[in-house]
């Protein structure tokens, strides 16, 4: 167990066999969750610091019609909801639900505060947690607001790439960027088909290669 | 100055006159800035707690052909790009340019971390200010990913409404609620102007009623 916490990059760089007594300096909780058990729904209080340590998580959201709607797979060990234990809304944004058995550690949040002002790596791992979702955050609405389909592949790639490499391979599956992009999946492939047919791109599954970087850049720049 | 300091949300609860003992136990310097002069280009690291205490800046973006498109007006006091000074990709995600003259307070990162060890209520507020932020991104990047101008209208006006009070009060002009859905500003006036004439709110300018709430509902659940 603190083998797989060592590994979560909220304690990032603390040994393993440092972290029992870092737990015991504050009040924490070691849970079982059966397949689809609810661990939070959204719009309750998020009063805890959640840690996956084995097993894995599901987000999901319903909306007013109760269609539900999954956001994303959580694996462990990865800690979750950082972003939404502080702040005026501290609640959960999403439903979180067990895939399969999974173990989690929760932390109440005045441990969590003991904890960060205690120690100083535990504290910078917290913080570059929440930086790093909020610039995993204004990416994403970069990408929702371009309005193009062919601008937002456009740009992505040149962020991928840089100017020496024009091999990439893309990080997402196509039907992840899709969702990323808030376009429909089929309009994506017809799009990078569209490049390809123009001689700016080659692709090979996720394997893509850049054949006119300044193509690439004018349709960011005309935004077409 | 002082005085201004105290009223940022970062001191909350701080009485101004223990804010310069608080400020003289790490670094930190005064800087006033012209009128257009840059405080931060785009893509800088950001090694400093920056915040506003008189005056206004501008957040500003450049794409790739150099084309400036404003972000935001910062007015003081007011703490800035907190949510970019930690995290993997520490870096000013736009240009800020002061408006008018203006006087910043700067804190070194390295301070920062000292203030957020020693000091609890500069801790809880700093985790409030960022986590706000984040809530923020994320109410944001879901009116962005909703697809019709009339669900976004919908969901926004159930969201400010409560179901005791149908009378609400826009909190944005119909100019920044067109930048924050990512919509044209004429198609969000039509659809606004559908709405009435469909009997479900009534406007007079930025005073709304809801006339039929279960329409409202009706259409975020059908998303037309």
């Amino acid at each position: 167990m603190f083998k797989n916490l060592a590994k979560t990059p909220i304690f990032d760089g603390m040994p393993a066999d440092e972290i029992p007594l870092f737990l015991s300096q504050g009040n924490y909780a070691l849970k079982r969750y059966h397949k689809n058990e609810v661990i939070a729904f959204a719009g309750e209080p998020c009063e805890y610091l959640i840690i996956l340590i084995d097993g894995s998580l599901r987000a999901e959201m319903s909306d007013f019609s109760g269609k539900i709607l999954k956001v994303e797979d959580i694996v462990a060990p990865r800690a979750i909801a950082t972003g939404f234990l502080f702040g005026k809304n501290n609640t959960f944004p999403v439903n979180v639900l067990a895939n399969e058995d999974a173990q989690i550690l929760s932390i109440p949040k005045v441990s969590v505060l003991e904890h960060l002002k205690s120690n100083e790596l535990f504290l910078t791992n917290f913080l570059n947690n929440i930086s790093d979702y909020i610039y995993f955050l204004s990416q994403r609405i970069y990408f929702l607001s371009v309005k193009t389909i062919r601008e937002k592949i456009a740009q992505y790639l040149l962020n991928l790439s840089s100017s020496e490499k024009n091999q990439l391979t893309l990080p997402k599956s196509l039907s992840d960027l899709s969702k990323y992009f808030g376009v429909a999946r089929p309009s994506l492939s017809r799009v990078f088909g569209e490049l390809e047919k123009d001689g700016i791109i080659q692709t090979n599954r996720r394997k893509i290669q850049i054949l006119d970087r300044r193509k690439l850049i004018k349709i960011v720049e005309s935004g077409v």
